[in-house]
């Protein structure tokens, strides 16, 4: 039973994850950011990119592998498009300037391209599309990752879960937003599990041996699997083209993700934001998406089914009941937390 | 057993569906566009979308659905921006005018996009996604298409599987190509599977009353189940938006597929083309990818493998072995053939 002592308002995890980010040297506007997209994964109940992670972005700061103070340059800065040197900063700090500098660049030319190198894994793609839907762009953001899969037919890690997002601007809907990696599963719900000391379905990953297994322990050990088989590996591959080569980053198994205490990154990005007013007047196309909206909704339903979600609708829903409710954090993270705040000596800032 | 007789010179079917084209209207330079569009298909192994439709394109030819001479209007023309009104033409002649328009702008502006609005089915993906990475460029075609999948959680066919493609220029590899549908299956396939008499997977479709079904038929009268399951729902929706949405086509199941003779498409499509050169010198991206390639085919193999291929490979190597060949068709889609070559005129041009 969870009892309601168990809920932790969400406005002081932000104030104890910034704490935390600013003792080990963030700016206190880059550290609120930073905390603020852990909390808000875990708002959208995405607590697999949540508080667990705090703990792991903490090592990687300590140890410098992702540098406190986020410098960034422009390698290409021509008309629509840019190349955006992140100098191993912290991700969702590089990725909220990729994704404004796409924005503005989508306002004056249509679209904004911005390819980013030398970055850090930043969180949930959806933090920052979300952003640039809200200033009536659609965005697409993808990002290469740390390897968790082998290439199909393959046994060895090559490829990352190499995640994505498209939002797109829906007036009285906020936005509709997709948010996926190419894993079957995203690797922190395995993580997650193992937290938690679930065992997990057998079709998300094979042992090192290359049996299917539902132990979350030799999953981390072996290999998730692609989603929809082949066609996931063909996706990662290209999310790690554009994010990786064609912005002169690391890519397979060069990228070092954020479990990984020690190691540069390397991660790289893609953001393409396109302006809609460019395109069609605004109120028009969010009037076409209210319709859109209407027609997925008026389907009859499946059996097992009580409504028939717009993609992001879950996650808009999520937000608002948790901000209501507060945050139940699983006892595990609970204890990385209590650690955390012990490492870095803000123990006064902890919510419980 | 195939005997060698049964392979066709794919020249020869090209020299066909020309003939047959032509006698329906289209000028001579688009009907060997549209019939060689649909021997590459074959070339490449997909005859799910090969000359198995040509039936259906001479009927929406004939039906006037589909106009044979293909007009295009740019409503749009703005920089690395346009908004192409296809008019109804011929989908394959839409796609190609529209993604040399999008590589045009690719080399002038650093990126193309190209929106697409009134237009028809146009075959495979990449086709078109080919020609720009033959040009430098990393091209992405999306389109809607007819409904055929319901939304997660719904029973009412609302949702295309709507294809996309990415191709990658990849110097002595060619490209690099992901081409695919959001679906668990393309929908080809199971008409494929029709013709050869063939059962289906359990997982690729459930019919009517949303059982899983082994039955062709069954399937092409129920709905087709997305890839990954809600994942391959959001990606439906998210290129519906784009392809549709942001065109100013229609959407959702206003969208008319190929095998529907009477009524006008209305598909839309999607296209960004970036120009390698901008973003870092090409000889190096290409460099970067036969890097990218050779680590890939590095990996240990997998029980039951005898290679790694890259996405595109496959296919690479169907088209060297069919062109030497020659293809094979199955027995029905020879009869369509047959029953086409009588109602065009053009048996003289059958080459079996």
């Amino acid at each position: 039973m969870t009892d309601i002592k168990d809920y932790v308002p969400h406005g002081e995890l932000i104030q104890f994850a910034k704490a935390v980010y600013q003792s080990v040297g963030l700016s206190e506007e880059d550290a609120l950011l930073a905390a603020d997209t852990l909390v808000q994964a875990e708002l959208w109940g995405h607590s697999s990119h949540g508080m667990l992670r705090l703990a792991w972005y903490y090592a990687r700061l300590k140890s410098g592998a992702m540098k406190p103070v986020t410098n960034t340059s422009l390698l290409v800065d021509s008309q629509a498009i840019a190349v955006m040197d992140g100098h191993d900063g912290v991700g969702q700090v590089i990725a909220k300037r990729a994704m404004l500098e796409s924005v503005k660049r989508a306002k004056q030319h249509s679209v904004g391209i911005v390819s980013v190198r030398n970055s850090n894994h930043f969180g949930t793609c959806m933090y920052f599309t979300r952003m640039a839907a809200q200033q009536g762009c659609i965005s697409i953001l993808m990002s290469n990752a740390g390897p968790n899969m082998a290439p199909w037919g393959g046994r060895q890690k090559k490829i990352g879960t190499n995640p994505w997002s498209i939002a797109v601007p829906a007036g009285k809907h906020g936005a509709v937003v997709m948010d996926m990696a190419n894993s079957g599963v995203a690797r922190g719900k395995i993580y997650l599990a193992q937290k938690r000391r679930q065992s997990i379905p057998a079709d998300w990953a094979i042992d090192k041996e290359g049996r299917p297994t539902t132990d979350p322990q030799a999953a981390i050990e072996g290999f998730i699997l692609p989603m929809a088989g082949h066609k996931g590996y063909v996706m990662g591959v290209m999310v790690d083209i554009l994010s990786g080569v064609l912005s002169g980053s690391a890519f397979l198994d060069q990228v070092h993700g954020p479990y990984d205490p020690v190691n540069k990154s390397g991660a790289g990005h893609f953001i393409v934001s396109l302006n809609v007013e460019a395109f069609q007047p605004l109120a028009e196309f969010e009037a076409r998406i209210d319709d859109y909206i209407r027609s997925l909704k008026d389907v009859p339903l499946a059996e097992g089914h009580k409504q028939i979600y717009f993609p992001g609708e879950m996650e808009n829903q999520a937000d608002i009941r948790n901000r209501q409710m507060g945050l139940h954090l699983p006892e595990d993270t609970k204890q990385s937390l209590i650690q955390v705040a012990k490492e870095s000596g803000q123990e006064k800032y902890l919510p419980f």
